[in-house]
């Protein structure tokens, strides 16, 4: 593409991302309804543009999420609801699945429809002028509701191979009727760069926003969506970890970069790519999936330099190794001793509690050893930010000891007799001089230690009568020793009002469990103290 | 590329892997002799032309693999050992590591050497002629000892950008020197197609065979690799895991299929395409590491359906949501087992038991019925094919009782004075009406009944000695409730030649843990005595 033509149609991207609903179909992904809305949050925050969350009328769920949406304070993206266009043979007014997407009561809805001939005759089984008119009176309809309408032409660039007469009629009717944006997909995956560009250039018109949807069946989902925005597509779906039907969707972490850095477009809102692999890492985390080591731009791996050559190549000129500076998507280059994009994120953490901290503090220092010790036997605080201010208070001698527990026992049994399994334990716990016990029955190990540990605590500390968890998460960090490995596990508490999040690593998930809960536990008695100590400076 | 020039250069690719050399200096990737040994018999059998196996100058370990490969019998490969040009200011014929190189007495050799300024002048710290007579004279030398020479210049696309002129002064220099092979080399992995196509152009020349060397930095190195194939490169590099520094190389899993099945070009001897799913696992496997699921053709999911709307697509017309047939790979097409996948995929599965079941049959639809509540309670079979195969071999009938637990119970504790958390448990098992106990201790509560209930169970079943955990996960289902959520447990057994999953759900995590133990330990006594049946059956 020229100059020139980038210019006409401008070099601003609007990025739409699919985790909620195209990723919600990779095998193994799987959000509930608390997880979309943190999902959705980590998005806005990163500055995508929509956020298509889920298919209203295939889903409860997701219909449960669009309700409890409206609650989100979003700054710069706009909800989108997803779903097909009105069944064959029925009008659109009176379309059961039109009428789901209206009450998600979206800014905009996605509407995806067939491109490819084949899919009319053979799947949908209909004549190729009903499927026009499906398109065209399913966005005709909706636009007469005030949506936003994005058109998702479903098996775009297989169609345009087979008949591109046809295919090209189907974005004519989407148009026509009303559609805000046309988006082209390659559901397969299969397509090349070299069909992208083709078709991109036979379909693009002057006054439309082309979109492109590619994913990773043949590694070219990041290829196509370069070649469809050099072609002048201005609108990229994909999934910001690259979750999706079987190979994934195009992973909007490993191609923002490439689009913003190295080609010159604005895809996020001024200052958000530097905080692209911790948002990667944060949705990843939500789905309970470990962003892959290699991932281009965000991996772990994607600055470590493990060859001594290219160490030495690099300390004498930093760009004879890496093809860009890795700060400016938020990562690491891994040889340093001294991580600096890390010490400056623990320095500002902890300016939050004592303001005279600096990056070259002793303080800083001793944070950024530990963190790294305790991050090489698996630990992980980027989804636990209490765990890790409590890290920060133990360092600068703010943890005053409110409790410990002297010992604890869990038994799970399923005795002979029982038709069911029981949990039940007790803890043993040591405040100011004076030990408490207290028992108690759980639905499974973690449930009767929680339950037990509190009730022990509850009387020197009633205000954790109020504390419940809220979420619960396991990791098994090494899969390769099966039972044996360790465990990482993530549980966030609330009160009520807020809610923080705690983290735990141990061989035994019992003991991880243990960890995390005494943090979180931790956590709320310190909060309530700094929050007394300030209302007394306040009177 | 026009058919043309296609025809010009032929279309048949020599592919030269370096799993053991670039995929080695990946982080987290280390082999003994013993694993490059079977790596390179791997590679062999799918029929790669190179093997580019180690750097015997750097390595003592990969002059020791060298000295034990005149033992292989490959029948496809050629070895190759790997290192740089002579030391600056130096004569080759004096250079020790070109004697190392020679002593490796490989029929190939691949010399790396500067096409880039700013490599040469900052970190070779030499002058420009002298970089040009490094390179001439070692491949001239290594000519002279009867070796085939395949020259990789390094960083070639960023120094051909930055100096085209000096870069392609590095090629004929080589290439005058009597370089049997080209290699460009994008070395830090940040190039895009068109670059890569321009610069490949550029060096192309009548009469010899170029190569390309690609990383995947920028997402971008199965793409940049077709590029320079269509420009004309015969010769691709790549490792077949995609394993390499940072990001890894090129993974030539995810792109042979595309230039040999959908580009037309010859990479692999006649049927061993349909090997490709099956050696690339194998060779993740020496290494110890998993093949990601979403990896292009051979992951698990890369042919997995999980929408009912895909589904139904693929029964009605197999390209409609396939880019390919996962046979010509040697991958599976895997429909997800789940309410949304209805019960055509429950028939398939059932007919793999008892050939007689359809779509109406009423076993399907008791089986549909029991998925439906099962998957509402929190059960997913997607990634437990054993476990659903047992729930199938049930509602048949086909499950003798060939044991059960009596009764168990598992202590976690942490007792005062102990530094330390412990697990032990004790199980209690019925077999054809004896009664065994056994207790053990583990790292954590789930490991402790693992093994106790094994211990017991071997009395009667000896084969179960051999059986152990290879994987376990752990997926909280719906974390509002926290720790008394229902509990998903996922686990993945292997018997040293084969392996399976099963799934347990329950609100404790124990006991979720128990009846995926029990299923796997099932799934295993039933396939044995299965075998047995059909081998009498052959005798």
């Amino acid at each position: 593409m020229s100059n020139d033509t980038r210019r006409e149609a401008g070099n601003s991207i609007e990025i739409l991302d699919t985790t909620l609903r195209d990723g919600a179909q990779g095998e193994g992904i799987s959000f509930s309804v608390r997880d979309k809305l943190a999902v959705a949050e980590a998005l806005d925050e990163l500055g995508a543009a929509w956020i298509e969350a889920g298919n209203p009328g295939s889903n409860p769920k997701d219909m449960e999420f669009f309700r409890l949406a409206g609650g989100l304070r979003l700054q710069n993206a706009r909800l989108c609801a997803f779903g097909p266009t009105r069944k064959k043979g029925g009008a659109a007014a009176a379309d059961s699945g039109l009428q789901d997407l209206l009450s998600a009561e979206t800014p905009g809805v996605v509407i995806f429809g067939k491109s490819w001939d084949l899919h009319v005759t053979e799947v949908l089984r209909t004549d190729p002028e009903e499927n026009l008119a499906m398109i065209a009176e399913t966005i005709a309809f909706l636009k007469s509701r005030g949506r936003f309408v994005i058109y998702d032409a479903e098996h775009f660039f297989d169609g345009w191979a087979a008949n591109p007469r046809y295919a090209l009629s189907t974005i004519t009717a989407a148009l026509d009727a009303g559609a805000d944006r046309i988006a082209l997909c390659d559901t397969n995956g299969g397509s090349f760069p070299d069909r992208i560009t083709q078709a991109v250039t036979d379909t693009i018109r002057a006054g439309i926003t082309l979109g492109i949807h590619t994913h990773n069946d043949a590694d070219m989902a990041s290829a196509n969506t370069v070649a469809a925005v050099r072609a002048g597509c201005r609108h990229v779906q994909g999934t910001l970890a690259g979750f999706g039907e079987r190979c994934g969707n195009v992973c909007l972490a490993a191609l923002i970069p490439s689009l913003q850095i190295k080609l010159g477009f604005r895809c996020l809102p001024e200052g958000r790519l530097s905080r692209l692999t911790e948002l990667t890492r944060k949705v990843a985390e939500i789905a309970n999936v470990a962003v892959p080591d290699n991932m281009p731009y965000v991996g772990a791996h994607a600055f470590s330099h493990k060859a001594g050559m290219h160490t030495d190549g690099i300390l004498k000129a930093p760009g004879s190794f890496e093809h860009i500076d890795p700060a400016l998507v938020g990562n690491d280059r891994r040889f340093l001793v001294s991580e600096v994009g890390g010490r400056s994120v623990i320095a500002e953490r902890a300016r939050k509690i004592e303001p005279s901290i600096t990056r070259d503090h002793p303080v800083t220092e001793a944070l950024a050893a530990k963190l790294k010790s305790l991050e090489a036997s698996g630990w992980a605080f980027e989804s636990a930010d209490a765990g890790f201010e409590l890290l920060i208070r133990r360092e600068l001698g703010r943890c005053p000891p409110l409790f410990r527990i002297s010992a604890y026992r869990v038994v799970s049994e399923h005795p002979t007799g029982e038709t069911i399994a029981c949990s039940h334990a007790w803890a043993k716990v040591w405040v100011e001089g004076k030990e408490e016990i207290a028992a108690a029955e759980g639905d499974g190990p973690v449930n009767a230690l929680d339950k037990a540990l509190r009730r022990a605590l509850t009387r020197f500390y009633p205000e954790l009568e109020r504390v419940r968890l809220s979420d619960y998460k396991v990791r098994v960090i090494d899969g390769k020793d099966a039972t044996a490995a360790q465990v990482r596990v993530l549980i966030e508490s609330t009160d009520g009002s807020a809610s923080w999040s705690t983290v735990g690593v141990s061989a035994d998930i019992i003991d991880a469990s243990r960890a995390a809960l005494v943090d979180a536990i931790e956590y709320k008695l310190i909060r309530d103290i700094e929050r007394q100590k300030a209302a007394a400076r306040v009177l």
